[in-house]
């Protein structure tokens, strides 16, 4: 039997990033749960940020932002990165950072994977910001990449230890791997 | 050291779901992972499908969709509905559908958490169609639903055992919670 639980938006549950942006020239990070793959080609993410927030500001500026992800050792800064605003606290002073082939997009060395994106589309709903960006460059710890054939593989999730989120308001750890994209589902019978 | 792994949409890992459409009057289900929560208020998601999806048109066709979160128990039915096409074979003959205040997003009720969604705006980006959708209404099982003093709250992750997944095309199960959202932080020193 459901329940109507109400008009809230339960896609659980979802990567936690820090998404950077130059502020005034300035590296800024915030944490958020609003973000999405939005294709593999085109490499597209979409994120959603409140007007209001000091990080949508320098996105707009430069039309340029990262996606840092943490691992769970990483989660007080994560959380912390939620809380407080760039215009009050320094947050780039807790990371050791870095830039890539953009000028506008900083990133965080301790995150296993920093993704560098450039706006390719954005537009507000309500107070909601939502960039959809074009990732340029993955820059990930070299542990954590596998030289194949075709390119590069990216280990499994369990060792990158990425930190979940979801509307609980609790944070998650990845669980093990239990089963192989495009294969579980060749046990089930054809419907003619 | 960090290793160029070139332009891949690294967001890891990526909670399943199944997009749920009215195709030609008729129910249709896609799996994918190209989906975030775009906002709590106002309760926004965003989904990317590829224009040639048979899913794609039902959404085109009524401006509505619907996302079905399966759990880890239906993994083999969720990945089968991301290799075949609703024009070759009827998923929704796989599961008992049903409709919520729309008339045109066929949810499932296997799912422990199905989302009825009004599109509120639509674009593509090449030959992906992206969508933002604002939740009309969430329906969920009973079982994973406490009332409290402010309305109504979600169980633990791991009771609704949802079925992530990554671009290692790996499934996983989530982990054990590891922290309280807006909370973690407090342990961080303020930087002056």
């Amino acid at each position: 039997m459901k329940v109507k639980f109400g008009a809230v938006p339960l896609v659980y549950p979802i990567p936690i990033v820090l998404a950077g942006a130059n502020v005034d020239g300035k590296p800024n990070f915030a944490t958020l749960g609003d973000v999405g793959i939005m294709g593999v080609r085109p490499p597209l993410v979409a994120v959603s940020l409140n007007e209001g927030h000091h990080t949508t500001r320098g996105i707009l500026q430069n039309s340029t932002f990262s996606l840092n992800s943490p691992h769970t050792g990483m989660l007080a800064a994560a959380d912390y990165c939620g809380i407080v605003s760039g215009r009050d606290v320094d947050k780039a002073a807790l990371f050791d950072t870095f830039y890539g082939e953009l000028d506008t997009a900083p990133m965080i060395r301790e995150c296993p994977v920093c993704l560098e994106c450039r706006v390719v589309k954005e537009f507000a709903i309500q107070h909601r910001h939502i960039f959809v960006g074009e990732v340029v460059q993955a820059h990930v710890d070299e542990e954590f990449v596998t030289k194949t054939a075709e390119g590069f593989a990216i280990a499994d999730m369990t060792r990158l230890d990425p930190i979940l989120y979801a509307l609980d308001n609790r944070y998650y750890r990845v669980g093990p791997a239990i089963g192989q994209g495009y294969h579980e589902g060749n046990t089930v019978r054809r419907i003619p």
